[in-house]
């Protein structure tokens, strides 16, 4: 109802007046703003408000959620303007003033969308799962790499678990990956993979493990230029990222103790890494995403990745944990092509574990919500 | 030659196009631009071009080093401007859409001047002292706490030199601190400490050491809402920071190991720290910024800091080392009041080191390079 269109009409307009005065008190600064900053705020609703000091402007338009919202403008040069309500959870966003796309100044940066700019968080019912409590915290490391493979610096962000600097106990170690579009900053920073992590292990519903966060974009020097070359990702990661961390922390370093997951395009590579190298993982979680993305076709099990899951009992025998988890609300075509990939699991045979995050779509706060499910399945 | 003012006319907009037309290969993006991003763009002139396409706009500028530059529209709506040339190093700025302060959307985002916006970097004739060599590299590691003393959660980041992990090794440990209106991220993000330290301690230049960087800001919790209450910085970094790093992490735990630095504000802090406890620090580096600050008077030894420096002998007996750093075109105040501080150290005959960084101001190219400085003489 405060949302305005492009086309919004004066009903429109003097509806949303109306409608500021009233839900005034309900609209709260977003958790993700910067110190100190009013706006944006968040309605109990979802709806966002943005506000903007642009004196000179002549349109300003909050951009959100693949809507345009028209922001008004006050005799002090200040522009104000709602949205429809959004989805529960962490969204990217920016500002639109005369044209221009900008960040809004108001909030603090992520990576998402392919650039850094602002986000805004809707609460969510369980946001107490990544809530900052007051139990032992975990660190989270930031480390920087030459690749030999890339021949390019990469960076990767590990979680130590609360007591690792005091202990001389080894660990198991899940590689966590990001989607299309972003990097390794996020599963740490809008991800909250550390706090969720801590709330887990805190209350005992997760084992203590490492975390590694690394790029899934790595290309191979001669490709690097092209227009979409081959991923040398797997490469990366088993000959470079796991040899290293197996060195360089007190893991346990065997299959047995070894997860890997990923949202999204992350989810498609890992399980292909995982399919090729079960020698090394023996824990899969797929967060919004399958190998036969973006297909929503019936999968031939002979052909699709080369044949790995035709033999439904060795896996069956090989996997601790095949996981798959998915927003209620994803567009397509994720709910059909992850459909598919559940029959071909259930013709076949394999054992597998599927969560729905109810009301949220293909973001960040599904993904929250599947890393805090899966993880208390690992290493158990 | 480039400088576009507010009031410039059009004898100066026709000259600029001759000067974009001429120098245009000589600029190049930014080093801390967004991945992909051409601009903004740095001339080997030190001057800065900014590019946003803004079809509607009426106005936009580049507000960079305390000026408005205004920039000009194309035909299909894209606004290109320059600046005066700017002092080598690293700088806040921003643009301005009709009277709408913004960060630009082609950088990466920094903390500072209490926002998060937009950096850019003027390439220094000594940029090598932070570039990403093939050395061997330390980590850093993002450290959330509770403190008790403000009743808040506070944060650090801690850098453990190349070989940490690996060792048995104990370590010294630097305490660094950030300045006014920034935070705990300035020191491992646009000052780029780690960097420098892995590239001394790669040519043996520095001692393997431990950094740890915090927030200045701390405040006891029934102060925390006025206006400029009484900071408990020093207590949060006796009580609570320096014993959990003595704990969690491989350090030397004593004054002859343990040095404090830091810049403007942190300098300032940190030489009211260092002298109320000469028990637990035997180092300090104060960069840009002495206690006597704002003031350029003559330092009364006897009521400065409580008398702390009225015994020059007994001092040189304790320190170990006693150093300051200042750019050579910082502003007013530092200059005298940096300046009256060291005639009272002469006065005392307490030895000191001065260091000026040359052609540099009140920012964080000074800041590196007195880090870079200051760690080679430390723990030696």
């Amino acid at each position: 109802m405060k949302r305005i269109r492009k086309t919004a009409g004066l009903y429109f307009l003097l509806a949303t007046a109306l409608c500021v005065a009233q839900d005034q008190d309900d609209y709260k600064p977003s958790r993700v703003n910067q110190h100190g900053k009013a706006f944006p705020k968040v309605s109990s609703g979802g709806s966002v408000r943005a506000q903007l000091l642009a004196p000179e402007a002549l349109s300003v338009k909050l951009d959100i959620g693949g809507e345009k919202y028209e922001m008004i403008k006050d005799s002090a040069g200040v522009w104000t303007g709602e949205s429809a309500p959004q989805d529960a959870g962490f969204h990217y966003y920016q500002l639109n003033i005369d044209g221009a796309s900008v960040p809004d100044p108001g909030t603090k940066y992520y990576y998402g969308a392919g650039r850094w700019g602002s986000g805004i968080e809707i609460p969510a019912p369980d946001n107490k799962i990544f809530a900052l409590r007051k139990v032992p915290h975990g660190t989270v490391v930031e480390n920087l790499y030459f690749s030999q493979i890339t021949q390019q610096w990469r960076r990767n962000f590990i979680y130590l678990p609360p007591g690792y600097r005091t202990s001389e106990e080894r660990y198991p170690v899940l590689y966590l990956q990001h989607g299309s579009y972003e990097d390794e900053t996020g599963w740490s920073s809008q991800g909250h993979a550390n706090l969720i992590l801590d709330n887990l292990i805190a209350d005992t519903e997760a084992k203590p493990m490492i975390v590694v966060m690394d790029n899934g974009y790595a290309y191979a020097p001669e490709n690097s230029k092209e227009g979409r070359p081959d991923s040398v990702f797997e490469e990366v990661m088993l000959k470079e990222v796991i040899p290293s961390i197996d060195k360089e922390y007190r893991t346990l370093a065997d299959r047995e103790h070894r997860a890997i997951s990923g949202l999204s395009m992350g989810a498609n590579q890992t399980m292909r890494i995982l399919m090729n190298n079960l020698d090394t993982f023996s824990y899969y979680g797929g967060f919004s995403g399958t190998s036969n993305y973006p297909s929503t076709d019936l999968i031939d099990v002979n052909t699709f990745l080369n044949g790995a899951f035709s033999d439904g009992k060795a896996l069956n025998e090989q996997l601790n944990l095949f996981w798959l988890g998915l927003g209620t609300k994803e567009p397509d075509p994720f709910p059909e092509s992850v459909g598919e990939f559940k029959k071909m699991l259930e013709r076949q045979g394999i054992s597998y574990t599927f969560y729905e995050s109810p009301e949220t779509a293909h973001e960040w706060h599904t993904w929250r919500r599947c890393l805090h499910q899966f993880a208390q399945k690992l290493f158990k």
